[in-house]
C-alpha cells in the first residue's frame, strides 16, 4: 500500500510541474484549501437542507399571492426581514413607492358567432394584463380579429381594425422551450402582450387580447405586465388560454365572432413599499457585497411559488446555511428580497440607483423556478470564467456544474449587470417553467423539494465562493 | 412460384384440416367473404375520415357546452338530427323530461388562517357540484375539517363535525390510471363526489368540499353529479382543484382554517329535451338494431369534447361511411346520440325502458374520450366471444385488437346491458382522460384527429361486422 501512494504522490507531481510548465504564469490563488473545503461542506449541508423549502411554504401558502401593494406584499417584508433577523443579519428595509394595482373582475362571453344556440353564449375564460385600464362598468362588446402578429395587424390597417377587438394569436414554442430555451420562446410571444395594446390602440382598436405566453394547455390564462405609451389611447388588455384563442380563432375562420368582455382593473394611487436587505457580514472585507437574491413580489393568480418565492427562499437558505455551519465569509453576504419585480421594476431601479456599484464584488438571483439545475449562467467579462472553475468543478458533482454565459444572468440584478457587476443565475431545466408562469397553477405544490435544494445548494456555494475569492473579478 | 403456391394452399389445407378436427362440431359459419371484405373496406376509410373530426369541432366550437337543459343542448339536438337526415336516415326524437340546473356563481377564498396578512383573504379555485343547492345569497363561513375518507368524518363524529364545512381530500391515483385503470382510480374518488355531502350532513357539516376527482395538476376543479339522500339536510357542495386541497390541508395542520363560500346554482322546473334516435335500415333484417351511441349532453364548464362529443361524432360517422362506400348492413345499424348522461340518466333510462330489448341485437357506446384505441370492451355472455374473433383479427391491423371482458361496456349503454343486450365499446389508453374530464380544459382542442378517426373505424367495424353476423348471438 505504501508503494502505490508514493507512485500516486510521483505521478500527481509530475502532472502538477507538466499543467504548470504549460501556463504562461504562475497562477494566482484563487481559493484558499479551507474556502474550498467549506464550500463542499456548504453543498453538503445545502442539499440535505428543507430550509428554503419550509419559508417557499410559508411565503405561498400562509401569506398567498403577494402583488405589489397589496396586504401580502406588506406581510412578506415583514416575514422575510423577521426570518433574517432570526439568524442575526444586519436588516434594513429600503423604502420604495410601488405601483398599486388590482385586479378586480374579470368576464369573457362570445355573444355572435356561426353556428351559435340561441339564447346562449359561449364562455371565454381570460385575465387582465397587468396595468390595464378598465372596460366601462357594462363592458364593451365588438367583433374579435384575429391576426398572427403585428405584420398582419399593420396590414389589415385602421379599415379592418377600428372599434374591433384584436386577438394577437401567436403560439406559445413548446418545442422551443422543449430545448431549454424557454426565455427565448417566451420573449417571442411577450412581446405581444407588452406592446400588443399599443399597436392595435394605434389603428382605433378597442380592446386587445393577447394568446397566453406560456405551455399550458389547461385552461390557464397567463397574466403578466402590458405598457401604454403616451399620445397613444389606453385600451383593456387581457390574455386568453390557449383553448380559448383556437377556439376563437376555429370560429373567425367561418364568420363573424363577437366578444363580451367586463375587466374592472383599478390603478390606485401608489403606496410605499420596500425591499428586504439583510447582510451577513464579511470578515475580512465587510464593505464588499456579493448579493444573493429573489423577488418577493408575485402576480395575483396562483401564489408565486416558482415565480419567485423559490428564488427568495434559495437566497434566504444561504446565510442560514453558513450559521448553521459556523463559516464566516470574507465578503459580506447580502440576501435582497426585491420587490416590484413583476409590475414596475421599482425595487431594482432604486437598488441600483441607491448601492455603490463599485463595492458590489458579484450578484446572483434565482428567477426561472426551482427545477434541477445544470448550472449558472454568468452575465460579465468572459475574462472572469477561469476565476469560476473551482466552483463548477464542486457543483459539478451535483451534474450543475455548466457556465452559461448571456448578456443578462437575471431580472432584477440585471440593473446591477450594467452597471459592471458580474451577475450570476442558477441555469436551470425550464422545459416546464412557462407552464405555471404568471398563472393561477404557480403554486406551492410545483416546488420539488430536492430540487430547490439543489438550486438553494448551487447558491450557497456560489455565493460563498465569490464571497472568499482572493483575487478581484475582471469587470 | 407455381409449385409454391400449390406448396402453400396443401398446408394451408392440412392445417384447417387439423383444426377442424379439434372442433367437436362444424364452424358454423360467422361472417360471410363479402362481411369480412367490407370491413376492411370500412376500416381503411374510418381512418382516413375527418367526419367524426369535423362534428365534433362544431358540436364543441360552434356549439359549445352542452349541459342537460341549456340552449346548447336543444342546439345539439336539432344539429344531430339535421346531420342524420342529410345521410337520408330515419330520424325520430325520443321525448324526456330532463333536470334543468344552472350553475350561477362560485367563489371560494380563505378568511381565517395561521399567517395570513391583515385584510387580505386567500383565494380558493372551486366549482359547484352538479345538483347543489346554493348558499345563502351572502355566502357561507365556516371552519373546514380535513378528512381523509368516510372512516376518519365517521370517527370524528358530530361533535367534531357540527357547523363546519368537511374537505374530502382524497387523492386521484394517477399511477393507477397510468396504468390504464383510470376508471377504478376515479371510482375510488368519486364515491365522495358523489356521498360526501349526505355523509357530511349526517354529522350536522354546513357544506361539503371534495379534491377533484381527477389527475390535473393545473388549479381546474373537476365539477359532476352529487347525490342528496332522502331525510338528511341538503348542504352545498364544490369541488377545489388539486392545488387548493393541498394548500387547505397544509394550513389545517398548522391551525384553524376558516373558509367564505359563495354558491348560486339553480334548480329550475325539468324541461323537455330528446334522445336523438337514426337508422340506417337494414336490409335483410330491419327489425334488428345494432345501437351506436355517445351522450350529446356534457358538464358546462369545459366544451365536453372528450366527455362526450367525441362519442356521438364516431357513432355519427358509422352510417357516414357505410353510406360513403354504398355497403348496406343486413340488420339496421342505429345511431344514438343520448342526452342527460351527466345529471339525470333520464335519457338511457329512458330508451332502455321504451326499447324492444330483444329486437336489440348489440349495442355500442363511446364515452371514455378518443385516445388511441387498444381494442374494445364486451359486456355479456363469455360464450360469445368466439364470434368477435374475425372482428378482433382486423381490428388488430391498426392496433386495436384486444377484447376486455367487463360487466359494463359504457355508461348509457349499461340499461340494455342489465337487460341482455350484447354490449361494447372502445377500449381506449384512458392515461390522460382524467385530467379533463369534467373540467373547464375538456375542450376541441385535445382531441387527436388521426386518434379520433382510430376510433370511429373501430366503432364503424364493430357495427357493420355485428349487423352482419350470421349467428345469433349468445345472450
Amino acid at each position: 500500500m505504501k508503494n502505490k501512494f508514493l507512485f500516486t504522490a510521483i505521478l500527481t507531481a509530475l502532472l502538477s510541474v507538466q499543467i504548470f510548465s504549460q501556463q504562461t504564469a504562475p497562477t494566482p490563488l484563487l481559493y484558499s484549501e479551507k474556502t474550498l473545503e467549506n464550500m463542499e461542506k456548504i453543498q453538503r449541508a445545502g442539499l440535505a437542507s428543507n430550509y428554503a423549502y419550509d419559508k417557499t411554504a410559508y411565503m405561498t401558502n400562509n401569506i398567498g399571492a403577494r402583488l405589489s401593494g397589496s396586504p401580502q406584499a406588506e406581510r412578506a417584508v415583514e416575514y422575510v426581514a423577521d426570518e433574517m433577523r432570526k439568524l442575526g443579519l444586519d436588516v434594513q428595509l429600503q423604502k420604495l413607492s410601488v405601483p398599486h394595482w388590482v385586479r378586480g373582475e374579470e368576464k369573457g362571453e362570445l355573444v355572435e358567432f356561426e353556428g351559435m344556440a340561441k339564447n346562449s353564449t359561449q364562455r371565454i375564460v381570460l385575465t387582465t394584463l397587468g396595468g390595464s385600464v378598465a372596460t366601462d362598468e357594462n363592458g364593451l362588446t365588438a367583433e374579435i380579429i384575429v391576426v398572427s402578429g403585428f405584420d398582419e395587424l399593420n396590414k389589415l390597417g385602421r379599415e379592418k381594425i377600428e372599434g374591433k377587438i384584436v386577438l394577437f394569436n401567436v403560439k406559445f414554442d413548446q418545442t422551443l422551450a422543449e430545448l431549454n430555451q424557454a426565455g427565448a420562446a417566451y420573449g417571442q410571444v411577450g412581446q405581444y402582450r407588452g406592446g400588443g395594446a399599443v399597436a392595435a390602440a394605434k389603428l382605433g382598436a378597442v380592446a386587445v387580447l393577447v394568446r397566453s405566453a406560456g405551455g399550458s394547455q389547461n385552461r390557464l390564462a397567463h397574466t403578466g405586465m402590458m405598457r401604454y405609451a403616451d399620445g397613444v389611447k389606453q385600451i383593456p388588455a387581457a390574455a386568453v388560454p390557449y383553448e380559448d384563442a383556437e377556439l376563437i380563432a376555429h370560429l373567425a375562420k367561418n364568420g363573424k365572432v363577437k366578444m363580451k368582455m367586463l375587466l374592472t382593473p383599478k390603478k390606485l394611487p401608489d403606496i410605499v413599499s420596500y425591499n428586504v436587505i439583510a447582510d451577513l457580514k464579511g470578515s475580512e472585507k465587510p464593505d464588499e457585497i456579493v448579493v444573493v437574491s429573489g423577488h418577493l413580489d408575485s402576480w395575483d393568480l396562483g401564489t408565486g411559488a416558482l415565480d419567485d418565492a423559490v428564488g427568495v427562499a434559495m437566497a434566504m437558505q444561504v446565510p442560514y446555511l453558513l450559521k448553521e455551519l459556523k463559516i464566516k465569509p470574507k465578503r459580506t453576504i447580502r440576501v435582497v428580497a426585491f420587490m416590484n419585480e413583476e409590475n414596475g421594476f421599482v425595487g431594482a431601479t432604486q437598488y441600483a440607483k441607491e448601492a455603490n456599484i463599485e463595492k458590489h464584488f458579484a450578484a446572483i438571483e434565482a428567477d426561472l423556478g426551482a427545477s434541477h439545475p445544470i448550472g449558472f449562467i454568468f452575465a460579465g467579462k468572459r475574462e472572469a470564467l477561469p476565476f469560476f472553475a473551482p466552483i463548477s468543478k464542486i457543483l459539478n458533482s451535483q451534474g450543475a456544474g455548466q457556465i452559461d454565459v448571456k448578456p443578462s444572468a437575471s431580472s432584477d440584478i440585471s440593473t446591477l449587470t450594467e452597471k459592471g457587476v458580474p451577475s450570476f443565475g442558477p441555469w436551470f431545466d425550464t422545459r416546464t417553467y412557462f407552464n405555471y408562469h404568471h398563472t393561477a397553477a404557480d403554486t406551492f405544490d410545483k416546488v420539488v423539494p430536492k430540487e430547490l435544494a439543489e438550486n438553494a445548494s448551487l447558491m450557497a456555494v456560489l455565493a460563498y465562493g465569490l464571497a472568499n475569492l482572493e483575487q478581484p473579478l475582471p469587470r
